[in-house]
C-alpha cells in the first residue's frame, strides 16, 4: 500500500487578520497545486488568519469570519486534499488547529499539543492544548501531522514515532519566525527526527513580515535518512511539489552552512521583506526618511529603495550649524547614487526661535545641554511627520540596536516613525550590511566616505559618538553577551578584558532606557533576543545589576 | 488545639525589581507587627520583587538577589513567623512561591497552582505550575495557603476544602490589580468560599502603582460565615492585625456596595496613586503639563497637584491663533485655583516658520489639512519635552480613552509624555471625575466654565470635537460595549438605537489607530479592558469588522 503521493508545500505570505485576503490566496495556491497534480497540499500554521493574530483571537466575530472562509474554501471548485491551519473553538475551547481536508471534505482536525509561550510567543494566552497526536491514512500512506512547536518540545511526539508501525511521513506546518542561525537549527532538528525514526518529513513554513516578525519560508522536504531533498525559497512565497515514497532514493540538495555572506544575505532579505510587508500591508506605498549623511540613514534608504523602488523614497536632510558640509555632500551623493529624491531644509532658524521662546517664556537662560540636542532631533521629527502626513508617506526611523539599547537617541526625535528596520541590528552589523549591499549593488552604492567616517549625532559642535560611548566593537559585544546570552557583568568584563564598571554602566543605561523603547517604533527581529515582544521589561524597575 | 492566633496582614507597596528596597520594607513591617504581638504575618504575592516583574524573572542575577534578600530577612533580629511571596527555582523550574517561615526558619514552600495568563497576566511565560495544595499546622490551627488565582480558578482548591477535616483558616496572598467593581467581585468570591466551607479567610492584597497597573490593597478578614470583619485601607499601605479563632464571634463591618460616588473615589484614588508611584519610583519629583483650558488637562493638573503637591506641577499654555482668549483665561483661572505655576508661550510664530519652511523646502504650497493640525500639537510637544529635559520634570500626557480609542490625537504631539493617566478614562467619566473633584476640593476647584464649555482641540478655526465625532455619550457607549463587552456592531447599533454604519465607523477607527497607541504613553488600567498589556492587537491587521 505504499503508493507514492505528490505532496505540495504552499509557502504562503498570509496577512494577519485579513481572512478574506488569505482565503483568496489559499484558493489560488490550491488551483496551482492541483494543476501540477498535487495529491495533498500543505499550508503553514494558522495560514488562514496569519501569525500572530494576537487578541483578534478573542473576538467572536473574527472567529466566525474564519468559519465562513473555511466553508468558502471547501465550496471552491478545486476539490482537492489539503492541510490548513486556523483557530477553532471545539467544545468551548479555542485550539490552534490543522484541518485535514480530503477531496474538500474536512476529515480530521489536529489540535496543537505544545503551545509556545516564551520569547515572542503567547499561545497559552489564547489556545487550549490538544492532547492527542494525529496519524491518518492518506492514499495508503500513514502520515503524522504536527504543528510547529510540537516537534521542538523535548516531550514532543517525534520521540515516540519509531514505536508506530509503518509510519510513512511526518508533516509539520509552522509559523517559525526568522532569526540568525534559525534555518540551521531547523534543519538539524528535522534531520535528527528523520534519522531517528527513519522517516520522510515535509516541513511547511510561513513567509512574510508581520510587525516585529519576519517569517523566512525555507520550507523543506527530507528523505528518510535525514537528507534535504528540496527547499523552499528564502523570504518569498513558493509552491513546492514533490513525489514522496519510502522506496525512492533522492539526491540530497546542499543546505549551506551559515557563512557570513549567507547570513548577511538573510538579514538583508529579512529587513527588506519586513519593511515591504509593513509598508504595503498597512496601505502605504511611499516612505520618507531623515537623511543625515551618516551610515544608519544611508542603509535604511538603500534597503527602502531596494524593496519599494527608489521613486517611492523621499529623503530630507535638515542641517543646523552643527552639521558639517561633508554630511550634506554625502547625503547628496547618497541620493544620487541610490536614485531617491532628497530635499534639504535648514532648521537652524526654527531651532533658534524655539530656544529663544523657551528662554523667554519658560525656563530662562541656561547652558547648552542634552535639552538642546534633543530639541534639534525633535524639530526634524516634526518636519518629517508633517511630510508624512501631507504626502501620505510612512516615516522610517533609522535607529540601530546599539543606540536603542542604551537610549542614545531622542524620544519623539530620531526615534519616530512607523518602523525602525535597524532596531535589532547592532552598529557593527550596520557597517557589515552596508558593505555587503555595496558589493551587490555597485551602481547604487552607499558612498564609501559614509562607511568610513567617524559616527556622530552632530547635535553639538564637533560631537562624536566616541565622546560618550565605548567603541562600537566593545559596546556591541557587551550588549550581545548581556541581552542575548544573559551573561553577568563580571563575566562579560573578564571575557572581553575590560573593566566591570564599564559593563555595569552600559547595563544600567540599558535598564534606564526602557521608557524610550516602550514609545519607540517597532523593529524587525533578527537576533535571538529583540526589543519588543521578545524582551519585556518593566519601565518602573528598581533592579540594579551592580 | 484551637488556640486563637493573631494574624497580621502587611498590605505592602512593593517596588518592582527593587529587591533591596522591598526587603528593608518587609523587615520594617515584621518589626511593627511583632511589636503588636502578631503570631503570623502575611505579605502579598511576590511581595519581595513587586508585581509584575516581567522579564526580570528570566535573569539569573535577579533571582540570586532574591535568594540573598530572603537570607537577610531570616537573619534580621525580628525572629517571627511570616508568609512571604517570591519567585524561586526549585528542581530546575521557576515557581511563584509563598514561603512559610516559622520563627524565621523556612518550613514550607507553597507553589502557586493556577497561573493566570489572560488580560494583563503572563504568568505562564515565567512560571511552572505547582501541583500540591499546602495545608500546614500553625500553633494548633490548620491553615490552607493559596496564591491569588488559586481561589479564582473554577477548578481551584477551595471547592474541595470542605472535605478536609478540621481546617481552620484559608489564607490567600494576592497581587490583584484594581479595576472598577473588582472589590465587590473579590468580596463576593471570598464570602462564598467562606460560607461554602464554613471557614475563616485572611486575604492579603498588594497596594501601589506599577506602570499600567494599580493595586488597591483593600485586604480583608472574613469570619467563618462569610462576613467581613476587617478591611485594609484602599490605595495605601496598611498593617492589619486580628485575633482569629473559630469560636469567636465578630461584628461584621459594612463593605459598601459600589455607589457611583464610591466608584469615583476609587477611580480618583487609583489615578492619584498610579501617577504618584510612577513619578516617584522612576526618580522624578516634578511634572510638566500642557494646559489648554480644556477639561482633560484641567483634570490631569488637579490630580497631579493632589498627589504630588501643586508646587511640583508646572503648566504651559501654548496658544496659536486658533486658541480662543477664553481658553487662555480659563488656563489662568485653573492655575490660580489649584495653585500650580503656569507659563504662557505663544507658538504662532514657530508654527508659521515651520509651515513656510515645509512649503519652501519640502512639499510646496498646499491646503490646510490634518498636517497643520498635527504640526501645532507637535510644536507644543517639543516645548514641553524641552522643559521636561531642562528641568528634570516628567511630562504628563492628557489624552483620555475616547480619543485614544479612535486616534483623535497627534502621535508625538499631545500623545507624548511618560504616562497618560486618563488613557483608560472615557471622556464622559472625565467630566464625572472633574465634578467629583470639585465637590471635595471647593477651594481648589476646576473652573466651572471648563466643565461646561464645548470640547475642542482648537487646531483650526472654530473647531469642535462634535464636528468629527458623535456626542461623547454615544461614542463612549459604543466603545464600552465593543472594547469591554466584545459586542458586535449590529447589536450595539440596535441596543443604542443608532445606525450600524456609525458603529462600524468607530470600530474601524479603533482598529486603524493601533499604531498610535503602540507608541503612545502607558496609562493606568481602570476598566475591565485597558489598552496596553490588557488588550494586544496587531498593528498590521487586515480584519474588517463590516
Amino acid at each position: 500500500m505504499n503508493r507514492n503521493i505528490k505532496v505540495a508545500v504552499a509557502q504562503m505570505n498570509s496577512y494577519v487578520g485579513g481572512v478574506e485576503y488569505n482565503y483568496k490566496k489559499i484558493v489560488k495556491f490550491i488551483k496551482s497545486a492541483k494543476e501540477r497534480a498535487a495529491d495533498l497540499i500543505c499550508f503553514p500554521e494558522l495560514a488562514l488568519v496569519g501569525y500572530p493574530p494576537e487578541d483578534l483571537l478573542l473576538s467572536s466575530k473574527f472567529l466566525k469570519s474564519v468559519e465562513l472562509a473555511i466553508k468558502k474554501i471547501q465550496q471552491s471548485k478545486y476539490k482537492t486534499s489539503f492541510i490548513l491551519g486556523y483557530p477553532k473553538i471545539i467544545e468551548g475551547k479555542l485550539f490552534n488547529v490543522a484541518g485535514v481536508f480530503i477531496n474538500g471534505q474536512l476529515k480530521y482536525e489536529y489540535k496543537k499539543i505544545y503551545l509556545p509561550n516564551y520569547g515572542v510567543f503567547d499561545e497559552e494566552r489564547y489556545f487550549a492544548a490538544g492532547d492527542k497526536p494525529l496519524i491518518f491514512n492518506f492514499k495508503g500512506r500513514n502520515i503524522c501531522l504536527t504543528i510547529c512547536e510540537d516537534i521542538w518540545h523535548k516531550n514532543g511526539i517525534y520521540n515516540n514515532l519509531s514505536n508506530i508501525e509503518s509510519l510513512d511521513l511526518l508533516i509539520n506546518i509552522s509559523a517559525s519566525p526568522y532569526s540568525t542561525f534559525k534555518q540551521g537549527e531547523r534543519f538539524k532538528l528535522l534531520s535528527s527526527i528523520s534519522k531517528k525514526n527513519n522517516l520522510e518529513i515535509v516541513y511547511c513554513n510561513m513567509v512574510g513580515g508581520q510587525d516585529e516578525l519576519v517569517f523566512d519560508g525555507a520550507s523543506m522536504y527530507l528523505d528518510s535518512k535525514g537528507n534535504p531533498i528540496l527547499k523552499g525559497k528564502d523570504f518569498s512565497e513558493d509552491l513546492l511539489i514533490k513525489t514522496l515514497g519510502r522506496r525512492l532514493r533522492y539526491k540530497a540538495i546542499p543546505i549551506k552552512r551559515g557563512t557570513k555572506n549567507e547570513s548577511l544575505l538573510h538579514i538583508f532579505s529579512a529587513l527588506s521583506l519586513g519593511l515591504k510587508d509593513y509598508v504595503l500591508k498597512n496601505g502605504f506605498k511611499k516612505v520618507v526618511i531623515g537623511i543625515s549623511g551618516g551610515i544608519d540613514s544611508a542603509l535604511v534608504a538603500a534597503i527602502a529603495a531596494k524593496s519599494l523602488g527608489p521613486k517611492n523614497v523621499l529623503g530630507i536632510a535638515m542641517p543646523t550649524k552643527f552639521n558639517s558640509q561633508l554630511s550634506l555632500n554625502l547625503a547628496n551623493d547618497l541620493s544620487e547614487n541610490i536614485g531617491f529624491r532628497l530635499k534639504i531644509s535648514e532648521i537652524q532658524e526654527i531651532f533658534d526661535n524655539n530656544l529663544k521662546l523657551l528662554k523667554r517664556d519658560v525656563y530662562g537662560k541656561t547652558d547648552f545641554d542634552i535639552t538642546e540636542e534633543n530639541l534639534q532631533a525633535r524639530i526634524r521629527a516634526n518636519i518629517l511627520m508633517a511630510t508624512s502626513n501631507k504626502l501620505g508617506s510612512l516615516l522610517l526611523s533609522t535607529g540601530n540596536k546599539s543606540e536603542t539599547s542604551i537610549g542614545y537617541s531622542t524620544l519623539y526625535g530620531d526615534a519616530t516613525g512607523g518602523i525602525a528596520i535597524l532596531k535589532d541590528i547592532p552598529k557593527t552589523l550596520v557597517y557589515d550590511l552596508a558593505k555587503f549591499y555595496n558589493i551587490h549593488n555597485p551602481n547604487q552604492a552607499i558612498p564609501l566616505k559614509i562607511i568610513h567616517r567617524d559616527p556622530s549625532a552632530e547635535l553639538r559642535m564637533n560631537q562624536k559618538d566616541s565622546d560618550s560611548l565605548p567603541p562600537y566593537k566593545i559596546l556591541d559585544k557587551i550588549l550581545e553577551l548581556h541581552i542575548e546570552d544573559g551573561i553577568e557583568a563580571i563575566k562579560i568584563a573578564s571575557k572581553l578584558g575590560i573593566k566591570k564598571s564599564l559593563v555595569l554602566k552600559i547595563i544600567n543605561k540599558l535598564n534606564m532606557s526602557e521608557f524610550k523603547r516602550r514609545q519607540g517604533p517597532i523593529g524587525i527581529k533578527i537576533t535571538s533576543k529583540a526589543f519588543g515582544r521578545d524582551r519585556r521589561y518593566p519601565i518602573t524597575n528598581g533592579f540594579k545589576e551592580a
